[in-house]
């Protein structure tokens, strides 16, 4: 029927209307936040994520370039076991698998940071020399969080066990127990607060390698973005993220996530739309 | 790609898989309120309803019957152009016509008001002895607002227009001018405030004729339904307005709308929430 | 130091003083909400609870008592592992044993209704002719749900595992799926969408018995109560569910939770306020 | 300049024009909350609710009467020094001298409910034998409040002072210490939680006599009015209160006052504009 | 009545009290925002703005000086016909005019952005040499938008159509479709992104000039102005702005508008309150 | 009972648990607000601040220091007699007196700005030479306001009255009357709307002084701290206010308090968290 057609691309992120085999970035939803001790509710995340870039241009001025003739795909969101961590960390490991099979680029939307380590973990298993860099506000470095080995607040640890020593780059970390900044010291490349400066000289050491990007949204400071479980002040701009982001093109990235977006605390919805924005310009990177 | 293929179905309210053929009742989003004169936002509503209907079962205890077996199309929204009354109003007039002709039943969700007078306009030409029952805060009776004759402030003297005299039955209403309800008294059945008593009373009366019913949810009280755009103190409740419609299934429903819900005043979503059980239990009455 | 000793009993339940060993009743807080799919938020409720009961009078002119005599005890919340399901219906349950085994009444806040379940099971062995009786607007009678055995939306089912047949009494129900309401009419005895007349022809049958009484705070409408996960349009009143409450005077309760409170969904507290003040009423029954 | 003209009118009450030497009634603004111990806000009350007045109709289809041919004049704030309680009342009372001197009805808009007193002390001086209706969800019966005789808790108290044994009529009590209860035992028509039955129950007995009405917005349930600051669950509903409302015009009414609306609360606006309603019907009734 | 008057000169902005004929700078609100696409709202904006500057210094340390000398006259609010674009422009054009005729400076607060558009026509056709400055984070150079010439979308097109090639100065633009971009290469002067730096190196090439400045509000960052209708993240700071607007004085401003304001989105208020240090500022710099 | 002995501690700050006799600095919440002329709600802010701490880390990367280690003590929340201002100022002055003659330092947190006057006045007569550094958006030089002496608005005014002269230093003011400015050319060292630069500039004369330092929140601006009373757009980033709060530690405090944070009007509580973490540095620096 003529005219009435328009609904079924709604849900996709950016209207994506490529087909998975073409593309060369697939985009899958999380909805996981159960190991999260403050506030739960980022599960909402990737739903709302790509809801309000309904309302985002395709053409980037920040690149000069456009989503209309990238391959990617939209995946949609996993379905999961509410409540049963180990049983969702798998289904993620193996979807990533999966993707990484078949030669395409993972893009995740949490959910919470724990989800990075499964995805990781395959990346790593592809690229032995995989380097990744993190944005957040927080270390994430502990070894448990209340007895638990698998916690938002354990996962960059984890994630330290798949790669190579001082193969994690930390960017804007303000937050942690003195034990993680110690592990630190000696097995990450930590850098205090500050995000633009520390990753502009980290660039050239970076560029060729293979390099897995995480971003824990709460690296920008609640001002602008204030949708999120555990917000910190003291972050940066969103202008000075998206000049980062934008540089995102001169590395070489075989896998990406943004997390720990929460819409039930971003009333005004400028969270969504800084990581519907950050995810464009990933896109525009990586296709 | 197995296990990737959720995505498409979310867009649509409860998931209707049916498509247009075979369908009994079409659902049709409006994203139109511009002739609204306090607090627009009532274009994001049919997004929105069919987004919480993502929580709903398709069981209704309320009439012991389930959505499963309805054959029922969500259509998505029209594409209507933003600030044009005269444009809109044809598009949504041009739709109504096309699935009466195909021998279906419309269902408008709104947007503002205004929206029921092309519908009506074409349901009436198709049933001439149609009765309109709706359920409002607001007689809605005006002849005209700020000088416009099409108005969310004068749809329901418009829809007299199109249909015989003492054929629209209102009920609740609890606002208006006094020329409105010197109108009410000669031309249509105006019953003040209250809404499952004069229903029962009417109900009889109303077996059997063909019948459109608007439902304005500022009908209930603001209470229950705060996510509209000129909230009136003194309604119903959600529980009577569910009563209510549980006894539409004994009507001949030739057509139906429910409008002014506006999320953006809703931030519990019980409004939408509201709606949606309603158009459940509309869809169970008619298909 | 004289004039600074008024923080010590900020934190507890209208300023509970009473010491463990003296009390009759032992309030327990259970931070837990894992398995919710829809909107989690539910392990802020019971220090939001304590924090409003700080505005509430210990006299209540319901039941004209006060609190000021009686002996319960707030015992705070429980430290559960965050995401690990099982390990934290342990520790709830190991908590319920060692409070019956004091010959004390458990009283749970809610967290999740799943926290339901492994309380009932240590009150059941201790009263094998308990009978339940559940306030809520969902049946909670799916025997999985994602495949999972232990959820919010199967513990009704669960307890229906430790008691005898027909021993569950069921208020207020208005959502479920088709399945849950044929279990019901076999297995349980229920009451769909009215509360206090259906609860006050049950009462003398009751009377007597050791009862559980468990109130999903979803039972009253979301307008009385829109701090909720799964709001659902429709239910009672707050004044009919103080109403109700006001009779538990009249049973022999043995043991209640309180759940599905979210204070992250109620912007005016009052749900958190109607949750204060339902407990007042019970303490004031039970003590 | 032509046209230009509309914005000297916004400010007031329903677009009020009469001049005060013409009116009957005087409708004052008191932004005065300094002895409110739990949430402050009701300030900006009166501002609110004549902001949202401007969306009422002149026109009530509860007493079929319209305001415009109403003498009453909206005389703005008053200019009260913040902080400063006893300034504040001396201020109010002779605000309320001068009016009554001038032979016409004192009508304020709080504010906190204290500004209760200053009136009632120059409307009983006028009226000896004027019997106080108050309708409210707390007593406010205490003669101390953290040992400050002037406070909103203490108020009726005050009031009661003011006026002879047995002649304040309190609707729709539910919260208070023991002693309040007891005093009112003796000294008040207390009645208990429900607000419509007792008062049509009183209605005779109060025909003729002078009349002061202070109504707490608190009275109404925080699910229809959630804009204040001590919200008590179990209250009324809107609809209740305005039949309630409906009837003053049978009583003498010789002085009125609106409490305890907290705009901050009140996101939805219903609160205010349940407010501005009930004044309507007020001034219909007395004008 | 003496102490009563306070309430006639409550709705102007920051009490103006000059009237129209002494004055130099005429403010109009105009309550427009039909062909917005995403989220209406900016109507209310004009009477919100002159509320919360009821809070705001005459004296502005930004400039040393104050408005109290100052010639501003604020005439309220346009009343335009709700869905009616054509009569609504009209009615905005003709009132430019007028103000424009009588020698005085028009200052205009929307409303959508929109309203630029008869604005600029009349003021170029005063000053045929003007250059408009555009502080915005969209382009709004579109052609058309849903098939409509006249959209908050295109605005600057149409500006652009009545002034000269390459008088267009345009600030922090960062969201657009690859076509405005191409055409402002060759008939305006883009600035992407940043705002002060660009601004301060065209000052001295703008000194003497005509001017017409138009602010739409989400040129600063959502963080700053969530209260908008389409937030762009990655904008300048709310300091920034105002060191903008201070040099304001050292220009040729012969009109002026702040647009896209939207209070329903802007809970802390904080948009409004800038937008209303925005226009003190400019007033100091025009009178 | 174990396990249950959880709650004591909730409701102090960052858990302190050392007792008042071995503590160097006593931290004393004060939940005042009554002469605020603007939007009341500061009084929930000690409270509010406590509840945020819990999800701090005692361990600060900034001063690379933990508060493991330190002594201090919360001590409550002080009893004051709501709308008794001098009362309240008589309470708070009495208990800064008892703290400093225990030879602790007071750290108080309002509360409204006017708390300050009092706790300075005890403090400048143990240090005749003190110095008071404060950070705010408003003067608060005023003489009187609304015709009182001691009120919000004039706080600092009262302070300059115990201080010598000059030995005020204020930092990010951007707001006030005339008056206040040319006051502070005669009798402060006022910097206009900068923070951290002229503090930095002013660190070296102030090093080995005794200093009190008093911050009211709003001097960052509201985009990161949008839970205060007046918010003043154009002020710093919670970054800048955190590096110049690192910088404490090289001052010789010996009395400081933390104002303005309110609550109510800070739904994402990115306030209380800044106001937490910068009560945190406080702690490192002066203990």
């Amino acid at each position: 029927m003529k005219g009435f057609d328009k609904l079924l691309d709604q849900g996709k992120f950016l209207r994506s209307k490529e087909n998975y085999e073409d593309s060369k970035a697939v985009i899958v939803g999380v909805p996981m936040d159960f190991t999260v001790s403050f506030r739960p509710g980022t599960r909402m995340a990737p739903r709302k994520i790509r809801e309000v870039s309904y309302g985002l241009e395709d053409y980037s001025p920040y690149s000069d370039d456009s989503l209309n003739d990238k391959k990617y795909y939209d995946a949609g969101d996993l379905d999961i076991p509410f409540g049963n961590v180990g049983k969702s960390l798998e289904i993620i490991e193996r979807t990533a698998a999966m993707i990484l099979k078949d030669g395409k680029i993972p893009v995740f939307i949490g959910g919470e940071h724990l989800i990075t380590y499964p995805v990781v973990k395959q990346v790593a298993k592809e690229y032995p020399e995989l380097k990744v860099l993190q944005f957040d506000a927080h270390a994430d470095l502990r070894d448990t969080f209340f007895d638990e080995k698998l916690s938002h607040a354990t996962v960059m640890r984890r994630v330290c066990e798949c790669i190579r020593e001082k193969h994690l780059y930390q960017f804007g970390i303000r937050s942690g127990v003195k034990e993680e900044f110690t592990f630190a010291e000696q097995y990450t490349h930590m850098n205090l607060i500050d995000v633009k400066g520390p990753f502009l000289e980290n660039l050239n050491e970076l560029r060729g390698h293979p390099v897995y990007i995480t971003i824990d949204i709460d690296v920008v400071d609640p001002a602008f973005a204030p949708g999120t479980g555990t917000p910190e002040p003291g972050g940066c701009t969103s202008k000075e993220i998206l000049e980062v982001v934008s540089c995102f093109r001169e590395l070489n990235i075989v896998g990406f996530d943004l997390v720990e977006v929460s819409p039930i605390n971003d009333l005004s919805e400028r969270t969504s739309l800084l990581a519907a924005k950050i995810l464009r310009e990933l896109l525009l990177a990586v296709c």
